[in-house]
């Protein structure tokens, strides 16, 4: 039996709350060995006032040594097993720009790039043209029609956009139309080699009949003259959250991302925060009507990714001043954690686990009074991995019955 | 490979002998956050003298945040996978009174209710009609006989009983009779809806001839004068602990559900001691006849059910007291542990890891003092999941070889 069969099976409906406070890449690194990370490094008297009475641990978001896209970081604090449940990568970039993706749309990550007289790639990513020189060429894109689907053209960063086909039968076992190399042509759509797929056959052939189309608009283009496509794939299939935990839920983000995501998992988008105090505007406006909010604070991962460790210190104090209205609300249980670390000194993701904590009447409270790495190690929690967070803030919040007599 | 495929590979035959002492639901928390555990309040010397010299950590019963019932928790302590080895509730019921399943049989948990002239339910539970005055029901119902099987009707508490199919060919896929709610009559057993089993047509079958004496024998009845049938379940399919670990393997406890679980695992049942003080004396009586003993303490639990933590604590220090007796008998590995905790602030089991501490010559000491729940996060042991233990106490016993060379 598994984790998410023994939710269904065990939940139970009550009164309380549960928040799932996620500040993105919180966990760090010290600048030198030995030294205090970010997190240690800020002044946090709210999170420690909560490690004081509750628990705390570390968590891995994938398995140990794995570092996380925040595709399969998210869907670990969600609780699903990342490594079963896969999201494609032409669903994340949909996710990633807010577009709500259906059943039967196949979406697709598109590259511009340049192609020479004899239809030869020259450059794979069309001398990165500038975002509002690309979403200029997008929107001519915008007119090709194809029968028997409707086609979504829409705009991501430089030379990149996302296509999202709709309609009936539509497979993804495609392959990418980007050979990685220049010198060649830009391959045909085909289904992936070995597989047989009729629904997939039907994709390739329209993703070829928009390909032809799009080569005649972009003609003129000075660098923007053709594209790839990479990354086919329909709307994950995962249990949503009313299913598995019976839950109301609702995601309060500012990046589309995080929505995108939280909306593959059944919650409801709520609220157009901008910034984390209206954030928690929409979470006490809310408050009354979901049982499961999942709250996303960006920018101690924008910092860490930029290198920045004082200003993802400042994030996190920034962080922390808002949890005293977050526990105003009286959660059955909360967690406060992260969905990776972002080590400012790595200026990126990292595998290294999370400092998780959690906050309930009926959390065994651990001997650590600080919120923060080096206490996380000798927190009551352990270390665990980062599925296994729902699984105990239900139990925390008093939601999950007895397995077996 | 799984665990189980590990010991019987690598297990050796060793003179030194192994204890699980359980005491049932130890584990525990605080009154208020920050305070004392029950075992962190006990007074227990002797425990502490193991701590000093042997190694602790936490044991996850099933997974984090699930709270296992009796059955699951004892599977994990016993190195079973508990969410691959299910106990049907039937069985279960069977083992909580002693009655001892043998492979052909299929055990039924059954209720007595109240119908009305039309065979309508108008009480599930039959007023819930006291213990003495259900067992003479039950006794009425021995008359009953069925060609082709043995047939046996057991008592257990209030409106409950168990009834015993024995003979060839018989499965256990039928559902339960009972509809869950008053105002319909009881349903007649049939075989789970889209499963195709003759073995377990053949059950249902016989259950409705059993069903159909039932009611004419319980027709003059005020309360119990029908009854549903619930959990069919055969004996659980589970290697014994002669074919896992070449143990001779022996259990002592008072309760019978106990008893029941250890037989599943093919253990012998010694004694029939009645305290704590009786069990061990049997432990000393049988041990030259044993490789392995499960000793089972129940009152801690019961006192955190009844949520008494003043006399949780009070059990918990009895139980250290006989810890010197159990230690004189120089057992080669010795644990202490329980199947899950039962905080006297829940008045319930709960999710919360166990502490559990193994003493033996192999023993890596740790630096915690205490045994309880705060030493227990800095132990050696780390946390693990209960159906690790067996696998360490073969270890620590010296009863395992090397994996590969």
């Amino acid at each position: 039996m598994k984790v998410l069969d023994l939710m269904k099976n065990l939940r139970e409906s009550t009164e309380g709350k549960i928040v799932l406070l996620v500040a993105d890449g919180i966990g760090g690194l010290a600048q030198k060995p030995g030294g205090l990370t970010e997190l240690e490094t800020a002044k946090t008297p709210n999170l420690d006032a909560l490690a004081k009475i509750g628990v705390q641990g570390l968590s891995t978001p994938i398995k140990p040594g794995i570092t996380p896209g925040s595709g399969p970081g998210h869907l670990g604090l969600f609780g699903y097993d990342p490594l079963e449940f896969i999201i494609g990568r032409g669903a994340l970039e949909a996710a990633g720009i807010g577009f709500a993706m259906q059943d039967n749309d196949v979406a697709i990550r598109c590259n511009f790039c340049t192609t020479d007289a004899a239809g030869t790639i020259t450059d794979r990513r069309a001398g990165r043209i500038p975002s509002e020189e690309s979403a200029a060429v997008v929107q001519k894109l915008k007119v090709i029609k194809i029968p028997g689907v409707e086609v979504f053209v829409e705009p991501v960063k430089e030379h990149r956009f996302v296509v999202v086909f709709r309609g009936e039968g539509l497979g993804d076992a495609v392959a990418d139309t980007d050979p990685q190399r220049t010198g060649v042509p830009v391959l045909e759509p085909a289904v992936h080699a070995g597989i047989k797929c009729s629904a997939s056959e039907k994709t390739a052939k329209i993703a070829k009949e928009f390909h032809d189309q799009a080569v005649k608009i972009l003609a003129d283009e000075p660098k923007a003259n053709n594209h790839t496509m990479r990354g086919f794939a329909k709307k994950p299939h995962m249990p949503s959250y009313a299913d598995i935990y019976g839950l109301r839920a609702a995601c309060i983000a500012v990046y589309p991302m995080y929505k995108g995501l939280a909306s593959f998992a059944g919650m409801d988008i709520v609220g157009k925060a901008t910034t984390l105090a209206e954030e928690i505007d929409v979470l006490e406006k809310e408050w009354k009507n979901y049982d499961f909010f999942f709250v996303h604070f960006k920018y101690t991962d924008s910092r860490g990714e930029d290198g920045q460790f004082d200003e993802k210190v400042k994030m996190i104090e920034e962080f922390d001043s808002i949890v005293p209205r977050v526990t105003a609300l009286k959660p059955a249980c909360l967690i406060v954690t992260g969905d990776h670390s972002t080590p400012a000194v790595m200026s990126s993701h990292s595998f290294h686990p999370v400092p998780t904590l959690i906050v309930s009447d009926l959390a065994r409270t651990d001997a650590t009074e600080h919120y923060g790495e080096r206490d996380a190690v000798l927190g009551g929690l352990g270390q665990f991995e980062a599925m296994y967070i729902m699984p105990m803030a239900m139990a925390h919040a008093g939601k999950l019955g007895k397995f077996g007599a």
